[in-house]
């Protein structure tokens, strides 16, 4: 890999060599749900409890990004992993069952792309052949730690975003295949100041913007050299402050911006208020339908911006603000 | 870098250029006390919340680890870092204050250990001249988070480790300095069927024998090469069994083995119960104790093997048995 400027990376030979999205029955349902390589119906995912639900998605992911592209366990040097709640526990009551080299990675909805970053630096380190990236989320256990249990029925906001149910898996290698990862940009945490944890996607878009902005910068690349830009997940209220910080900056996106949570539901018909979020959704945005549609040729080259607000609900009662990050990546097709 | 084996790599050229130990006032008058660069003797830390003081700790190890080299923020390409707090929030807090690109990541007590492998495949791989790792934690905020909260003066079993409150901070380099940074295992996650949150050492007891033994057998290595074997946080009574588990595998330790968390306390004098941990706790055993040692030249080649209990209260009240890991990196003397 080569360093570029001040947060970037050039990766040489890092490829996308699989990839899988499972998503529950609201994702199925939602316009992408044909991009989905699996969804569970039932919101337990056919277990006991949201913890072992999650952990069922996870699962499956990792069994179908294998399946597809014929490898087994044995062949993955190292798994990289994350999730939204506390310690990684579905993550790691996961890899408990599996006999790999395991690190656990946590930049909230960022968390995606922090695994693909950090595992295409080490694939192109030199070290092993195949590295599996990925991030799970489910509703339920996002809605019980990070605000109230389902059963209360607090009322929310419209600012607030719903916690996608879903992950996704992405094994990368340095062996030739359909899709490059060809750069990536890490993030710094930025803080505006802002303070409402119903309202995740107006904190997370300054930061979204400055990784957006260092990344043309190290670059000297213009929007026009995408042909997709996705963020996920600022919300319809963060992606419009996104768009104008950025014009602010003299930089103009055009039609060039969508946003993972916006993509994932029909947002007001499935009421999900100002849109989707969770470590999964980026995660089966990029692994279900950017993925495919990179495939089918409709694109050639993305910028995939992840963003995540990294509080917690004591610092929240402790009357803090919010720090966020956006780590981004570039994604190709290799021929 | 080069992987061996299942699980292990070589790193050819990564240096500890720098690095710092900071300690509450229980560390200070323990027996590793004169090795800590700086101890704050209020709990507090000067702040008005245990967060704010578990982020002074950190902050004031970051200061320390840059002036000792001479080095400033603006010298370090990327920042590792990770704590026990539900979402990293401490070392997220921290890292809004720098303009530094920025990686999360959790491996509860081996959260020192991940910080430092992962630095050093980044630094091998070419991604930067320096980065730093690091980790902490604070008796009070993982009293209060992981069992109860202090005021409370709940009764405290002997299998008990007392979480250290500490951090530590190292700065690794591809450029040649005295410590060099030669090896590591990647741990895997081992569930050996206990589910007592309050007797953690011997829950992680199975994972770190697991990571020796396939450090050993990764490189051929035996436990004569090398001049101590350190885990961190085994406890008394994790200590004893990681023994027995590792003689029944025909690898007998001698007197070459010591425990982080029972050096770093006197333990019945300073009523720690089983000893000590945290992700503070190896952090300033390594980069306190251990690297000014090095620097004496009492030891020339040490193998640290930081351990980490990975559930939460959560999967403990679900019934749930605790998974665990161990990360090993092998440190040496460069001339």
């Amino acid at each position: 890999m080569i360093k570029v400027g001040n947060s970037s990376v050039i990766f040489k030979n890092v490829y996308l060599k699989s990839s899988s999205a499972i998503g529950g029955k609201k994702e199925l349902v939602g316009p992408l749900g044909s991009f989905l390589d699996y969804a569970y119906t039932d919101a337990h995912c056919n277990e006991n409890t949201w913890e072992e639900a999650e952990i069922a998605l996870i699962d499956k992911a990792l069994k179908v990004a294998l399946e597809k592209c014929s490898l087994t366990l044995h062949d993955i040097d190292l798994m990289i992993l994350g999730d939204l709640n506390n310690q990684l526990v579905i993550s790691h009551y996961l890899m408990r069952k599996y006999d790999i080299p395991f690190f656990g990675i946590y930049s909230a909805c960022a968390t995606c792309v922090q695994s693909i970053m950090t595992g295409a630096m080490l694939i192109d380190g030199g070290f092993g052949k195949y590295i599996m990236c990925g991030s799970s989320s489910h509703f339920a256990t996002s809605e019980r730690q990070f605000r109230y249990p389902t059963e209360y029925g607090g009322q929310k906001p419209t600012s607030l975003t719903s916690t996608a149910t879903g992950a996704g898996i992405g094994i990368l290698s340095n062996m030739p295949s359909f899709i490059k990862i060809t750069a990536g940009t890490i993030g710094k945490i930025i803080d505006a100041g802002l303070t409402d944890a119903n309202d995740l996607g107006r904190a997370m878009a300054p930061a979204a913007a400055e990784t957006l902005f260092e990344h043309l910068h190290d670059f000297q690349t213009t929007i026009d050299d995408y042909d997709l830009i996705v963020t996920g997940d600022l919300s319809t209220y963060g992606s419009k402050i996104f768009k104008e910080m950025l014009k602010g900056l003299g930089i103009d996106l055009k039609d060039k911006h969508v946003d993972g949570g916006l993509l994932l539901y029909n947002v007001e018909k499935q009421k999900v208020h100002a849109g989707g979020s969770g470590s999964g959704c980026i995660s089966m945005v990029l692994y279900g339908y950017l993925v495919k549609r990179m495939y089918e040729e409709r694109f050639k080259r993305i910028l995939v911006i992840a963003t995540g607000a990294l509080m917690n609900p004591i610092m929240i009662c402790q009357g803090e603000t919010i720090p966020c990050i956006a780590h981004a990546i570039v994604l190709e097709r290799s021929n």
